[in-house]
């Protein structure tokens, strides 16, 4: 089979304005990038108020392992055989990062016949969104130096500042530096250091927020650092949040692309899916649900992390009801949370995929705990075996749940038809009875403890007295109604990230809280959490290259 | 009067396309970035190969002063007056730097009724070109230290990385920073530092390619560190210059926008103009001069520096013959350049304007050494005396060259008229016998030595041994043919910013020398220079923010 690249060079692309106006966009209203990428115009988007919602169905998945579980691919797929039976589907997605395009992640477009496209533009800079947040970020961070190097009148403690600089690029050696050396002219020397561009609090703002004036209010929220009496300063309080909105104005707007099947993808924003939130854009969603019948969206990791910060932090937050939830699971995958060797993926084993199929089982569990109706989806493999099919499905099937087997990877649209036939069912029973986990009103620490138990099932969660009186601390500041988003290893429901299956009785240690006041939620971080990742070393930027004719080759 | 950005904002933008139409561009072929900015796509650019070049002017002005030139109003003056008199003419100026945008200096997009619109876009991320630029530096230098981190199979010195990051930010608390910090998985730890985006060899590289090809054989040129034995490692051998020409395919693609009275600019590049040269993109010049007969675009600083650099590095590299120069003075700066106190500018002055116009009259002087035909341009002040401008006149008709007085800040096209219409003379009559200061084949310190003599009319360039030894051995190493760039302050023909007028008898005191072997030039530091700004006391940032409207306030 033809790879990424290939099959994504040879697709025929309709003009952008095509696909605007199966949607019902007036061309004045999309705001050209080439001829094939727009942006939705601000006025066009304040328009849409009044009209109804379509039906949104969210595609997660098991908990990720190294062999793939095809998510993107299945969301695309799904919106492309929505379409193909006839619905008006759009797909909402993640824009991708610099970073791991060039270091070893596969693009972020989808795979196979599965794509979204232009698949360069996508993992490369496509409209300058994320270029926007490094900016926006990183003129915070001189506003703050160049605060305290002339007059420091909010009397910011030099040692208390906690807001880091971006760079949308994986470079270790910026984890941990030390800035303002050379003597007086340069600053205050002070140790901070840089996160990639999809960790920074502005990219969550951008993705929660409503709209300019809610995006500006939110950074102005932001708090930069503490005064000597541990006071907090907000970015507002150094005037930083005009110039960041202006550097946001066009990035807020919701880029429209298509399929490979020519059908409309909303991409947008990109926000971590450990110490954020993992969502594409609020505003994307929104305007999807508008101009649509059907719009198909996903979350980061599996379901323990990313579905429960897609129903706690961003449908709570931005009122959204979901309708209906596809569970993405693969074959290969739930051998190896079954206990299975990587390399032994491609030989039936029926015994450590029954095993495996816990991991599964408690993932539709939890996403039915939210009101949302499930339904399986098997992501194909060729090595997959009758026998093994078979087994999952009647897993599947005794826990009350549809299954449904789907080749989009392969076939495109053709390989998700009967996927997109019960979705459409699912979605338009009504049995949605969506509600979050937790009420706004429970204290921040038994908040923790009910994600911990009821979706971890940990037997308790540990933390220290300090972060105890730190939570008290926040509750009594007025923050004790944020929902929390927890930042944990995707690699297991546990916080051991080779805990594969579905453990129990486990316990989830606190290592530090931390407060988003700009994004609204609480950062709970059990365990190392990576917020810059480092080049492996072979990177992929060694084989990406434009060849004879000019093409990007080196990009999958 | 009304302000730049009112008279902006009140301006009827063309469509895009009307305006590559009027040069003869197919809609097809641009490749649009909202509906007032587009690129030039490739293909097109290859198929202008053999029509015939248009007439180059180059603006250049008197050494600056706070009390500002306006070069860049009078080069959207000019080139408006000359469509305004019926010759089918283009701009091409630099982009706009971010830093500079969000600290003290005004817009890059001209002033008043010379303006080039969309100003906002001009000045904030524009087709995002300044992004990609940083994105290439910073890959770079992410995958010298990942080189590094993993076998050094180049066996990099650690000490002896030459290579930089860069920031679109004017942020002093980056310019020298320890990177690696905190353990063995951060890497070695590192003495580095960030300077601005313009400041980076990519961007002067950018500007000086032919083509896709040319930027990676040039990008792959690039020294960016020594081994023990001091033997140079270049950007190719550990394999970032594929990935980095891919990072800045649509960079290199010229960028189409319009003035206020609707005639094409293009806006394209923007290197630093001491570490570097200072002029727009050879691209965007060459396109220019097969879409118009007359193209108008201007250098960096006062001409002793802008000037010399376009025609040494710029027009010797590319190729280019210049026709004709307009020299921008007004009677404010020579006043100052005279001796005047800055807060007395608004009163006539006869005695410091006649010492100051000895400025001018270098200027000049130096431009006519080139072979190319001067006119000058006073761009007119309300303030300005009628005995002023007549004795200005005097000074430069008695040098034997003409000169006009302009009003296009207030007036537009017609406030240039007479300027486009002794520019027309003099870039037809054929006198132009353009030739670069000095040949490829003069040694190292002698190009030097020319510059500082010739143009600057110091006494003596002053050289310790290591920096003639280092020039000696760039020369063994074949790199002797490199014009040179001199970073030197733009405030006065020597190296003491505080000497105005026209200084002789100096030395010019070389501190440093660098090789940019991808731009391919030999970078010769007198005195201090900043490659990372820093914010003022009270930066624009504070100012600039969305209005009730949405539309952006406080640029200026």
């Amino acid at each position: 089979m033809a790879t990424d690249i290939e099959i994504a060079r040879a697709a025929t692309l309709k003009p952008i304005v095509e696909i605007g106006a199966s949607l019902g966009i007036p061309a004045t209203h999309l705001v050209p990038y080439g001829h094939d990428k727009a942006k939705l115009s601000a006025g066009f988007l304040k328009s849409l108020a009044d009209r109804p919602d379509g039906k949104l169905i969210l595609v997660t998945a098991i908990t990720p392992t190294s062999a793939g579980e095809g998510k993107t691919t299945t969301t695309v797929g799904l919106g492309d055989a929505l379409n193909a039976i006839g619905k008006k589907a759009s797909i909402c997605i993640r824009e991708a990062s610099l970073g791991p395009c060039f270091g070893m992640k596969g693009g972020a477009a989808g795979g196979g016949y599965a794509q979204i496209v232009p698949m360069e533009d996508m993992n490369l800079h496509f409209t300058g969104d994320f270029h926007a947040v490094t900016s926006a970020n990183n003129l915070l961070a001189a506003m703050i130096d160049n605060h305290i190097y002339w007059e420091n009148t909010q009397n910011i403690d030099v040692r208390r500042i906690v807001w880091r600089r971006v760079a949308d690029m994986n470079d270790r050696s910026l984890r941990q530096i030390t800035t303002s050396l050379g003597g007086v002219s340069n600053g205050f020397p002070a140790e901070t250091g840089f996160d990639i561009t999809v960790a920074s609090e502005v990219m969550a703002i951008l993705c929660l927020s409503e709209d300019l004036t809610d995006l500006q209010k939110r950074l102005g929220d932001i708090i930069i650092a503490y005064r000597r009496d541990r006071s907090p300063v907000f970015c507002r309080d150094i005037g930083a949040d005009g110039a960041m909105t202006v550097l946001l104005k066009n990035a807020m707007q919701p880029n429209l692309v298509q399929t490979l099947e020519n059908n409309p993808a909303f991409v947008h924003g990109g926000p971590f899916a450990n110490i954020a939130h993992g969502c594409n854009s609020v505003v994307a969603t929104k305007a999807a649900l508008k101009l649509s019948d059907y719009v198909v969206t996903e979350a980061g990791f599996g379901a323990d992390l990313g579905a429960e910060k897609f129903f706690d932090i961003k449908c709570r937050k931005a009122g959204l009801t979901p309708d209906a939830a596809v569970v993405v699971a693969t074959i290969r995958a739930l051998k190896l949370n079954g206990g299975a060797a990587k390399d032994q993926l491609d030989q039936p084993d029926l015994a450590r995929l029954t095993s495996g199929c816990a991991n599964l089982g408690r993932h539709i569990e939890n996403v039915k705990q939210f009101g949302v109706p499930v339904v399986v989806a098997i992501n194909h493999f060729t090595s997959d075996s009758e026998e093994e099919i078979a087994a999952i499905k009647a897993y599947v099937e005794a826990t009350g749940t549809e299954v449904v087997v789907c080749t989009h990877w392969a076939d495109g649209s053709k390989g998700a038809l009967e996927l997109a036939e019960k979705v459409v069912t699912l979605a338009n029973e009504g049995n949605s009875q969506f509600a979050p986990l937790y009420s706004d009103d429970l204290g921040l620490f038994d908040k923790i403890e009910t994600i911990a138990k009821r979706i971890y099932r940990a037997e308790d969660v540990l933390a220290d007295t300090k972060i105890r009186s730190q939570l008290d601390q926040w509750e009594q500041q007025g923050y004790g109604h944020l929902p929390i988003c927890i930042a944990k290893t995707p690699y297991s429901f546990s916080a051991d990230p080779e805990l594969r299956g579905a453990p129990n009785g486990h316990s989830i240690p606190i290592r530090e809280v931390r407060l988003s006041a700009g994004a609204g939620f609480i950062v709970v971080i059990c365990g190392e959490i990576m917020t810059m990742p480092g080049l492996p070393s072979k990177p992929a930027a060694l084989s990406i290259h434009l060849n004879e004719k000019g093409e990007i080759e080196g990009l999958f």
